[in-house]
């Protein structure tokens, strides 16, 4: 077991990265061998944690946490990944805080980070301003350390914005390298990010984009699909297509679920609401015009209901390869017949790949305790290795 | 001192317990050997904490709380007893998660526990359904655990459910052993577990089922009082029986305050709401059906009303043995004249007894963490040996 | 560096304290001495954790927290104040708990005290009530001591009440003692605690009245300026003029900003309502009488707006010493053209001293950990010096 621990670390060692010099706010900011090195993290953390040996490399700290939306999962794993390494959580609630005082982004940012170690920020309703806000925050605490208000700068972790929401794709990602026995594995493997049908609205864009954005980094053939009207961000698009250019990928449009699912390996059905839609909303939730937020859903409930037939099913499952491939999701999948009458999946499907997709969600706790312990460390094999020779055991008794 | 710790250490190790094979739910579902582990481990770790010893048996980790009711008490007791152990609490808010989402109960229990060595739950509102759907939460972990999606199998902990309130009646327990010096010394006691009337509906049955459930395995004289229609879930009742046949003891039920504190050395006088007013509750909760939810309160307040001559007064007490019966409350009672105008008990009474009711209360924290403790580790007194040869000092300086 | 806190010991050693015998409720119930030992334990906590070396010397332990208003910093700066030392954090929230039901503050503070090390306060709102809850369950707690209910006392932190707010006024004393250099050099320095306008009513009077009754103790020249019908608390204000008088420094009050402003070293613009404003709020609040709220509050801004003059402008400023007075603020500021149209600062004057700000606001976490620490050790320096001899490193790998 020690072997598979020592074998991580050297791998971990040849990397090159600057993963301690920046915040991990897009996949596509961060180069390959980053990319690498947060997966390696995760595994060693989690190899560690399987082992009883404590990876707590903070004797105290605190981890901020700010919701802006509601998360069972996220919120969790952000709770686990803080305390796999030492901190303790502080949640910082805007609405029991004075922040509605008309406070700047700068000051916030300094005043919850005299002793914070990380802030993690889920901010993903405004399209056009969560992965921005993020930015506002890195900015002040930047401002902060420079200025001596801040003894560390603590590392910033986007649990989710507008754009990308890259501590479930690197998630998705670590199962599917665990899945297929390595990233080199993924080459050519055909996935499949398509549209399905859901009886709700207003879901997040930031899952399929986080998808394209980032399986187009490994030289898979990513088909994205989705019905007329349901486009994602265009920029979001075109950078994946940049990606599978360079890794040797490739990265395809169609307009129908069986075409997306035809001989795939792997496929995520999931719903969300169509860009112009998200953008529609992000002003009347800012204008809080709720007579226009009510109008515009039951306008996008219509819409979708036109599409019911985006829904994975036994049939739909046969056309991928060999009736087989990997199903996928970020979780909770609305089921037909389970959450909902009709939904994104039938029961059947889920039910056969539903432990999949909790080993899936499994890998979350690990990778934002990655991402926190690589902005940190400049040398985190280095760290790593430090912790698993203190070998202080987890539970003390076993 | 240190010899206490000793003897407690050899008891603990003297027993037959499967403790760390089940979870916690109904104290009739335990051994006497095991309720009598709980007891002892119990002891043991407030003996460390009041010798400075810690008994921080995990480095790291998580103690998930999921709170369906409010609480004070058995809030702070868990989150004391997670700390005395080294965990971690995160709460589970449903308002502030994607459950109402219609996500099953075994996708919520295994996304919560990736990193959590224990859940508590508390779920006592809802007649025929908390208990249940805890044990749903617990055969989904071993789902979860089986399936290699959990890495541990968590420790669930009943903190109050339709049913019993184990950790209530364990601290109760606790408290008698104290105050009578020895579980032996229990045998032949006479405890009178009555209702008394309070201006409030919809008190659960827990803890009065729980304290006949309890005090009914060790040889007790239990008598339960109750007006007409206050009845108690009969199964519960029932096993209230066998338990008492099979301890050498007597469950006997009568129809007065008067008559149940008769010569009693221990009295519990508590409001509850008749079991069939719960059932019909239960109903309009799930319904939502506001109107009919006043309704009743309206009618089972009116109903309250016809008894509030169930007062456990100074001339009450003076039925009881040599009129010094120890007054029990698992808090916060209504106090006449105090947090009511006419309630459960006076203020003389009360104030008489006030040391040892917050003394009853304060095993709390060391009940849950026993508990905890207990479905852990399967040899505990090792365990305990372990961390009192550490030696670890709580507070560093003393 | 190492020496520095050598020189810090030393000093803390040389005090004689009674801090670990009392609550820190009010600056003026404490001793010059007593005073300084927080400061000094304050800093040298800052400096041990600027040098990597651990704080936590508690193993494990509750600090509960309870807030009965908004809080952003002050909340943050306890949780960090706590896990410098090694607590977890617990939050009583009075709308979860049972406290509705007419328990008592004895009651309350007895149950959540089990394991508690520390109980943080801030009850701000109710003018005559706050600091008079705190002493009630300090007395509370007392009471549970010495009847073995609770086996430690829990130190009982002052997070600001009607009449005062320690941990502010003393975090700002910290900032002024390192921008000048030493307590020495405050003596004869001009603070001006102004009022200045804000379109917000309602603000509490405790850092005003907190700002006089401390900075008097260290012969400072206090000058307190307000419109007519804005008075502090009579009986503050005297304490101000005594204490001034006992440490040979001045205490004086003029009707205008100029006036106050002439020739400060240090400038303390801040919006508060008037005392009759807060009593009558007070009165309102527990009537619930929202009609009565909205009309005071009416009353109140269009008060609040014939004194817009109270405006902390360049101009202004060029009444200080030399022009360059040192600008202090509690924050948030209502920053005139950021947080809203018309404040108590403009944004150039803010923004010159923001770093200033930011860095006074910076002292609060471990002033607070400073009065926990001393509450809990009757010998501070020889505390630390075990903690700094044990050189647990805060992050394992640096």
């Amino acid at each position: 077991m020690m072997s598979d621990l020592a074998k991580l670390l050297e791998q971990i060692e040849s990397l090159d990265s600057e993963l301690h010099l920046k915040d991990f706010l897009l996949t596509w900011e961060q180069t390959p061998q980053e990319l690498e090195q947060v997966l390696l993290v995760a595994d060693a953390l989690r190899e560690m944690r399987n082992q009883n040996i404590s990876s707590r490399v903070f004797d105290s700290g605190l981890g901020v946490s700010l919701f802006r939306d509601n998360s069972t999962r996220t919120r969790f794993s952000y709770s686990s990944a803080c305390n796999l390494l030492g901190l303790a959580v502080q949640d910082l609630d805007e609405g029991k805080s004075q922040i509605a005082h008309g406070e700047t982004t700068r000051e916030t940012a300094n005043m919850i980070s005299f002793c914070a170690d990380v802030i993690g920020i889920r901010d993903d309703m405004y399209l056009g301003h969560g992965n921005k806000y993020m930015r506002e925050v890195a900015d002040a605490l930047d401002f902060g350390k420079e200025n001596e208000v801040l003894a560390q700068r603590p590392a910033l972790v986007n649990l989710q914005c507008d754009i990308d929401h890259p501590t479930q794709s690197m998630a998705d990602l670590a199962w599917l390298k665990e899945h297929f026995g390595s990233l080199e594995a993924l080459k050519g493997k055909k996935i499949a990010m398509t549209w399905a049908y859901s009886p709700s609205y207003g879901k997040p864009l930031s899952v399929p984009q986080g998808i394209i954005g980032l399986m187009t980094r490994f030289g898979m053939d990513v088909t994205l699909a989705h019905p007329e009207g349901y486009d994602l961000i265009p920029e979001v698009v075109e950078t994946a297509k940049h990606n599978a250019e360079a890794s040797g990928g490739s990265f395809t449009q169609v307009a129908s679920m069986e075409e997306a699912f035809k001989d795939a390996d792997i496929v995520y059905p999931k719903s969300w609401a169509p860009y112009q839609v998200m953008g529609e909303r992000t002003e009347l939730l800012y204008a809080n015009d709720q007579e226009g937020l009510k109008h515009l859903e039951e306008k996008c409930l219509a819409q979708n209901a036109q599409h019911k037939d985006w829904h994975c099913t036994e049939e739909m499952m046969k056309q991928t390869k060999d009736g087989e491939a990997l199903y996928m999701h970020c979780l909770p999948a609305d089921i037909t017949g389970v959450s909902c009458k009709e939904g994104e999946v039938t029961e059947g499907v889920f039910n056969k790949y539903l432990v999949d997709t909790y080993k899936e969600a499994g890998w979350k706790p690990f990778i934002i305790a990655s991402m926190i312990f690589n902005r940190k460390f400049a040398e985190p094999a280095k760290v790593l290795k430090e912790l698993i020779e203190r070998s202080q055991k987890r539970v003390e008794a076993q």
